[in-house]
């Protein structure tokens, strides 16, 4: 496992424990599919969403086995839609391992991906309230249309800071608000805690997403474990980016009215970016969703987990991978 | 709509209801998913799944409301695995119409798929008991594992009957099943009258796809909407092929030695399974599925749906496209 949880040696045996049941949970007499899966779920990834499951639970009557169940249902998905976006990103490695579509073809990967889908609505079944598998399916369907908002938005250079926002929450932010929500409600919660809690996920997503945005600009290759200029290269234009557009910068629109996004024109692209403070400019935008969630959180009654999130949101907006 | 339920206006009337559930279901302020679904919906298909659920409801309390959006549940779920069929396949066309993959592209079409099944699960949790869910879910994971099987065993030369009818019970006859079966058990039908509504479905589906892989060989162009040999060309070895292989004929295993599956060989092959008449032998093993069909059908309560299911059976075995 990711060494993210090293600190908080409770949640970490809970997230052991979720690995084992999404393990148990890809088991299928179809060999292909549960090789590649078992694979997947050994790749690590920081289970933060899980995790979100967990801590939320916390404030109301923690039942471990449910929770953990949950937790797997959420990072379940979460991976599925990684393989889905694999596909479209045309991706040869995710967290330093070969992905799925490129070790097995972008075939496999649609029906792994789609089996995966279904393996979560089973596990989900065993023991939530119909109102979240509802929660859960509407988050999925939101996830989707955050993707293909994004790929649909390919190349344009019209995009606004506006409309990249609410792709972000469409496509992270949600899911890491439902672990949150989900967490809550099934622990007992009443709403206006749930929803507390949602918002505490949400605003937290947020700053993840535009974080792991600016990782694509300023990264370190063998830490993030992805080339840097990924999303410019597949003309996803992120936060950084918009900002600078937004400058009117004439070398900027020179290079990209070129349309070319070669190694050489991308690194061009990315120096400029830096240059006009874009990428302190799109810290500082998430370091705003951050204040949001400290603000949220510190309204929770107060327990372990409270610290534990405030901690957290702290260290996803320092991070470097 | 498809032609196919004419003389069954009450049916016919019901599935018109089903059409209107799935465009509402699929309406979302993404415009590009939203136009290509409600495209998707108005090219047609006979619909044959979600009238099981309804004729299956006529053996308990037939609840028209529900029943009509469990069948539109069982309908989208087929639709959306076409779309990442089509995907699989890089199919040009569906129903006559051009397929979404070709359409928008692959990357589209994955995340569209996504899109419909999570719409599935919103609209199954509005009246659907747990345990449903969690059959429609497995339903789901066995038709991935289906289309992952056949794609894996592509140009497999000793691919058994055994093994295609498996591929088939899990792609295909395994929703049949269960869109009876849900009809049934939603409709307060006891457990005993559900499964036997659930081995009708099973049968009827098994037949279902092997007249389809017939129709790969036979059918007429301009009625089954696909050029013939389509399978073959993908190297997907149905039935007629597989019990033509078995007969050890020497020209055959020549040309498919050859591994060149251009218009030309895929005539030569076709023409071959002709003359082996394993066309005829492949239909001998559709009746037999057909004919179980038809004593399970035998054993259901008296009522209306019991002759229409005779016919359908009848004529599902019988038709050409």
């Amino acid at each position: 496992m990711d060494s993210f949880w090293n600190e908080y040696p409770e949640i970490k045996e809970e997230l052991y424990r979720i690995i084992r049941i999404m393990k148990e949970n890809v088991r299928c007499s179809q060999k292909t599919i549960e090789t590649a899966l078992l694979n997947l779920i050994d790749s690590g990834g920081k289970l933060i969403r899980p995790a979100f499951v967990l801590l939320s639970g916390k404030f109301g009557r923690y039942d471990s086995e449910k929770l953990c169940r949950l937790g797997a249902v959420i990072e379940m998905i979460h991976m599925a839609t990684l393989i889905h976006d694999d596909i479209v990103d045309d991706a040869g490695l995710r967290r330093g391992n070969i992905t799925i579509q490129s070790k097995y073809g972008k075939d496999y990967a649609v029906f792994m991906g789609d089996f995966l889908f279904a393996r979560c609505f089973n596990l989900l079944s065993d023991d939530i309230c119909i109102a979240n598998i509802r929660n859960v399916s509407k988050v999925v369907s939101r996830i989707c249309t955050g993707e293909i908002e994004q790929f649909s938005s390919r190349y344009s250079f019209n995009i606004s800071v506006k409309n990249y926002l609410k792709r972000i929450a469409a496509k992270t932010a949600a899911l890491f608000s439902l672990s949150c929500y989900i967490g809550g409600t099934e622990s007992g919660c009443d709403e206006t805690l749930s929803k507390q809690l949602a918002k505490v996920g949400y605003n937290i997503g947020m700053a993840f997403q535009i974080i792991d945005d600016i990782l694509d600009y300023i990264g370190d290759q063998n830490t993030v474990k992805k080339p840097v200029g990924s999303d410019l290269r597949q003309g996803i234009f992120t936060l950084p980016l918009i900002y600078a557009l937004q400058m009117d910068n004439k070398e900027l629109l020179r290079i990209m009215s070129e349309k070319d996004y070669s190694d050489d024109n991308v690194l061009k692209i990315i120096e400029i970016v830096k240059e006009l403070n874009c990428i302190g400019k799109a810290k500082a935008t998430a370091k705003k969703y951050t204040n949001r969630a400290f603000i949220h959180i510190s309204k929770l009654p107060d327990n372990n987990s409270k610290s534990i999130f405030m901690d957290i949101a702290e260290k996803l907006l320092k991070r470097e991978y």
